[in-house]
This record gives C-alpha cells, structure tokens and sequence, in this order.
C-alpha cells in the first residue's frame, strides 16, 4: 500500500472531516475534545479495538478530555490508504 | 493536598520507580516500554480505571507499545501526594 501524494492524497483528505497535515513531518492529525476523560478514554477504547483488528495504531496523546490523534503509517514513510481508513472509522464514531 | 516540594517531595519521589521531574513544568514523568500495542493499551486500560477512582487522571502519549505518562496536579500548579499515589499504582502494575 503506497505513500499517497498529489491529487490522490487531496482527494482522499477531502472526504475526511477536519483532518490536517502535521507540519513538521509526514501524516495528518486531529484533535478531539470530550467533557471529560471517561468520554475520552471510551473514544480512544473504540479506537484501540479497531486498531487491533486493522493491525495499524494510532500515534495519541490525551489529557482529561482532550485527545490529539495522529495517523501515519510507518512502513511506507507517510500518510497511506490505510491511515485513511482509520481516520474515517474514528470520524464516524460521531464527534 | 498542597504542592509537594523540598525534602518531602525528594522523599516521596524515592518511594517510587525511576520517576523523573519534568524540565520544563512541576510534573513528573516516566516512560514505559511494551511489546506491542495490545500490552501497552491493556496497561493504559487499568490505570484508566483507577485514575476515575481516584478523580484523578495521566497525561500521556502512546505510540505502538511505547507508553509515555506525566502526572502533575493542575489545582496545585505542580506535584502532589495524589501523583505520588497515582504513581505507585503505576508502578505496582509490575513494570
């Protein structure tokens, strides 16, 4: 599964929601922010299990109720299909 | 519960396993190592639950099986005794 670029990784961006590039490197991030970590921590439970059956895991750091993701996929030095699959399963969550 | 510091809060911080202060906050910080996601996010799991017990809850930061905890006391402005509680639970966790 490639690295995408160009129009192929716009267009595939563009049917996310809110889902930015991260400056300093390759991969796109989102935050999330819930009232408080019971919230939180259910989110990203959701989130670990369908990880795991993906085998591809996010990059997270939470505090109370906030939850800052973000997904690359290492093997191929960026943003691939598969970050993008795990991006729209986690925006369909609701939020 | 006050701000820990000076010779009580060396005390209390010998007490537990390899926690270092932060450089540039009052919080304290350690950093574990897992094989996996799946042990890193069950690890994360349990302290979930005794952070909602206690009311009182990490920051952290996970990638793959890399668990990264900081624990401070924002209503103290810094450390106090309920991270050092926090902490030890970590610790008795068996890592």
């Amino acid at each position: 599964m490639p690295r995408l670029a160009g129009a192929e990784r716009a267009a595939a961006l563009d049917t996310l929601d809110g889902w930015r590039e991260v400056d300093s490197r390759d991969a796109i991030a989102k935050r999330f922010q819930f009232k408080d970590f019971n919230e939180a921590f259910g989110f990203m439970s959701r989130i670990a299990m369908k990880a795991e059956r993906m085998d591809h895991h996010p990059e997270w750091f939470n505090v109370y109720g906030t939850v800052e993701i973000t997904l690359a996929s290492h093997d191929v030095g960026g943003v691939s299909e598969r970050d993008i699959a795990l991006a729209a399963f986690i925006d369909a969550l609701g939020r």
